[in-house]
């Protein structure tokens, strides 16, 4: 990983800031012949975009993908099949309210980047944000539209398990309910739609916000994936997790609770599946062991924390060393969390597709 | 990070199974004229080294290091200069007990990644779990040693504060006890020894093993270390910790805690210090804000799950596709989370010192 | 480097192919603070593009560089000032004759890419030759201008020195001749305007094309830079160069002319100089010794083929396995090697701006 | 590439210096599986080796290479077979005669790198050139030997096609008589060498040095490995060879030639061959269009310098400032051109084995 790149054989490049021109991605080493079209990328942005529900932030963009290379129009007119070469991908903003920014862009916002960027900088750009807005993360969704079809058979999939105080009940799981119109918040729990829309709107109308836990499962994963000893997959599918604004913790299976169990009742055993192939009777270990894939499905799990984009005044100072009081009117998410599983599906699905390359690459066992 | 390299300026290249005849690594962008003594490096690698305590593998490694390049000697014929160039160091392999592998080589010890190398690789080094071997991070602690004396003023301290079940009082947090004669366990609670010590006990006593929890502090980190988007320096940290053996989730300041609260609660409030510099209030944000350090500790938090080389048998297949029940005889540690301490403690040492550079190159402003 | 980026710290990726709606290229890891207008960049744009005179294609594009991220306006409202964010810039493809590719998707027209292309990928962009067209060199320019940037007092500047059997005088050498209005050959030498013309004259009316020898040198290059051993300053130079189309060979310095000569003629001696810093007496190494620089002006020498574009019928076969005669009609350049002037200083200025963040990054000594 | 490291996919970091304990190299991405011994290694080695004729450096160094990592013995007892880890592989540093480095300490030999590696690092390591003496590309050597197994059906040769003023005869070629016992040049004309007998013998003699050519050609090598634009083969290539000490010039095919040749002269006709492939009608590409390569010959060529290590005094100064006369003694090459060869093919396999792992991973069309 590299400043704005990451991946090392499906390599995905972003650029842009929210109060640009434009937002993108440079898609490079993406194998030739895979066929898609404008409206699967459109598809997985649209997922993330803001303004559909009163739970994530009011901007209002359409967030549509213009696809500038890497293509060849297939006869339908419709499908496009990659050549081999970098496919860039191009979103404009559309929605920059122009606004006064002189107080602004002085002003350190507590919990921001404004304080270390310019930190390191020496200026930074105050207008939305800059590189540190949510906006950049449309882009890494287009990334990850191609990256799930890059390995034949996997499906990425992401859930909200848990918002502030409130979880959800594992015995309801169900992945359909996720796309539902009714589900603004992309739980897999039917029954904690009105829990989460009742404790949403408390912390909504106070201002207020809060963070959440996401978990994402890749299935169809083949064995073998990633390698020893610092491109282990589950190593590369953290740091692309933790690459997403406000992360602040990442697990692989049973994570953190495996720290609190023997080794009896870790390790996942093993046995012959009646297709003659091996199979484990559990997964704790969330799909990877020694770094890399079993087949089982890949389990991970990570906290966002809560915007600081709040309407309570919190001390900070200025660039000048002036001490002040900040709060953030405006367009804000109570729990930024929500938009980040289409996010964290994309992430996923970049670090296996990259890694499913490097396996082929040195091993040709795929 | 690219296999068996880590970090971008500062670049880690590790080798070496614990069945060979040696182990080492090759660290390349070393600064010139960093001043350092072979015994600063073993003094590490003998903070990590097997054998010290009932509660650790009774291996018998002394882990002498050797420095083969990249060095000049200085005048005192003690002190080491760096040149700029790579320096190698070796470490032979001295306790390996020949013995018969053929039952092992066969089979898949569950929990183990015996069962992945094989599927990624089409064979696999049985000989002591090969690559895959805790003994590797003995150069990552080598290599971490000179990454402590890249960035000036840094101190990197880590400690285990959960065992199993059992967890450490914060309130008694002692720094200097970690280096204690009657510490075992790199606790930083006095209080937390008898404790610890009765429980392992039990937990060795029944053939059985546990995780722990370890945390990494490091200080004196100037603000303005790290980059959006991808190169986070919270992500290229919990990249590094996840890349040591048995980790299954990592954390920076406040962790999953943060997905529980407000962010009224979670914003680290700013106000100018005494000496005219900003201070922040608090450190929910474990000292890393955007992916850029604030100037704050950084603090970091990993799970280590319990090994499972353990003596209950437990349920696996062989190569052939036949059923077998596995149990692991011989030198093995109850809780190897114990022995993560100062392997943390490199590796995170390794991402700052690889950050330092990183941001001195590209703005000049160190 | 890696497919479509190079440079470590200065990096550059570059996408597009000619027939699709815009090229571009994003710029990484620019240092913050860098103050340019776009008119800076479009005037390096102006000097490669083509349709300039007859000797050059009669594609007119008019090239016009956006700036889409990675800058702050200034309050003069066209200075931008650089944050440290990837600069994204982009480049509409204007001038794209619709046609019908029938024939020459199936073909492969000799001394091009196009079945190498087919042979790797399976299948091609044989819209204008996709990625292998001269138009992706634009946006090298577009970095290459803001690379010019990065190095305090650096110039990099290149002239043609030979055009096909035809060479200039170098006791002629006039730089300031080379963006003369009289001279669409980029050529330092005045006197060779003539010959040029009458030469190049009866190869375009010939419908036959030759090649080119091109120098570059970059003047103001602090000694230093550059690093053993496979990251030799001249090493990256001349892997920058090699990615220009049509490029067959280069040389630093001497160049070929060192294997025919001995140690004696040329070792360049040094002196103290009368400002008391080191001087060398001459420069047959071409500014770099060791892979790293001398302060002397760094030189590299490259040879462009002709292109294989021409008027006159060649044997090839097509997909399908047919043979066929293949002839180029349309735009084409009578000697592409004129235009690779400018893309050669962007190349050079890339390299060097590279080297110079890498070496205040692991030395900080500049 | 990166300082001591080069490749993606096959990756091989070098390190040490002449005069330390010993140096080595580190393949990592090495495919598993891969059959070799260490005769294979060595007889590579022994190729390489200073002091078996006059005409080579009379340092006496077995270089016997011992293999660390990443195999595992096969039960001959003698094959070894490539794991997928890292292959760590070392040679000791055996003729080191201990001297007074006092002068020579502080005195910048003409046309080393001691100016410059101590400009840039503010030291260096005097003995006997550091990191930039000859001996590290032993360590290449070794490397390029298991490159050559990576990419089935592939022939790396090298031959001297040039020393100083003197030239061979091409229509005497003969590859077999490159390892006779009666060729200590590596000449592939038989009558080339009393030629260059006596002509080196006259430069031996009067302590002067002279430079070489070489030219490899690589056979074998599948159509499709190389990518646009910045990961041309070609580019590969001639970067590996750049980075070969004393080396001031590449080219690929007919390289220079190509600039003062028309297009109908240096097209690459194509055809049906009897077998139903294509096949080219000659080969002026050198095996490489558009970066990729085409299924022909495999074809670089480049100029190595005349050492600067000679008996005739030249002027320098010292790191004081003080302007000094300086002349080598000791054990040196009159031609270091001729030990070229073997290096050079180690790079273009190394480079090849690359671009088959990554053309691999990239389109699995191999």
């Amino acid at each position: 990983m590299s400043h704005n790149t990451f991946g090392h054989l499906f390599r995905v490049t972003t650029w842009g800031e929210s109060h640009g021109p434009a937002i993108g991605c440079v898609v490079d080493g993406c194998p030739p012949g895979i066929r898609f079209t404008q409206a699967d990328i459109q598809a997985e942005l649209d997922r993330r975009r803001p303004g559909q529900s009163r739970f994530v932030t009011q901007r209002r963009e359409p967030d549509a993908v213009k696809i500038l290379s890497g293509v060849l129009p297939d006869e339908d007119g419709e499908t496009l099949i990659t050549t081999g070469t970098p496919v860039s991908m191009l979103i404009e903003n559309v929605d920059q309210r122009s606004k006064d920014y002189g107080e602004i862009a002085k002003r350190y916002r507590p919990g921001h980047a404004d304080y270390t960027y310019e930190t390191k900088y020496g200026l930074r750009d105050y207008r939305g944000g800059g590189r540190s807005s949510a906006r950049e993360t449309a882009t890494r969704v287009a990334a990850g539209a191609l990256a799930r079809k890059v390995v034949p058979g996997m499906t990425v999939r992401a859930a909200l398990v848990a918002m502030g105080e409130k979880e959800i009940d594992r015995a309801n799981w169900t992945w359909d309910f996720i796309g539902d119109a009714e589900n603004p918040f992309f739980t897999p729990d039917p029954k904690s739609v009105p829990v989460f829309t009742e404790y949403l709107d408390g912390i909504r109308k106070a201002g207020s916000s809060v963070g959440a836990v996401i978990e994402v499962v890749a299935e169809g994963v083949p064995a073998g994936l990633g390698a020893p000893v610092y491109a282990k997959l589950d190593q590369d599918i953290c740091a692309n997790l933790m690459s997403i604004n406000a992360v602040k913790g990442v697990e692989i299976g049973n994570g953190f609770e495996a720290a609190r169990i023997t080794g009896e009742e870790n390790a996942d055993e093993m046995r012959m599946g009646n297709d003659g192939t091996p199979r484990f009777l559990s997964n704790n270990a969330g799909g990877i062991l020694g770094g890399i894939s079993t087949g089982e499905p890949i389990v991970a799990r990570f906290a966002v924390k809560p915007t600081s984009s709040i309407l309570t005044p919190r001390q900070s100072i200025d660039r000048d060393g002036n001490e002040v009081d900040v709060l953030t009117k405006g367009r804000h998410d109570p729990c930024v969390g929500i938009r980040a599983v289409p996010i964290a599906e994309a992430m996923v699905a970049c670090a296996i597709a990259d890694h499913y390359l490097r396996h082929r690459g040195q091993t040709g066992r795929i």
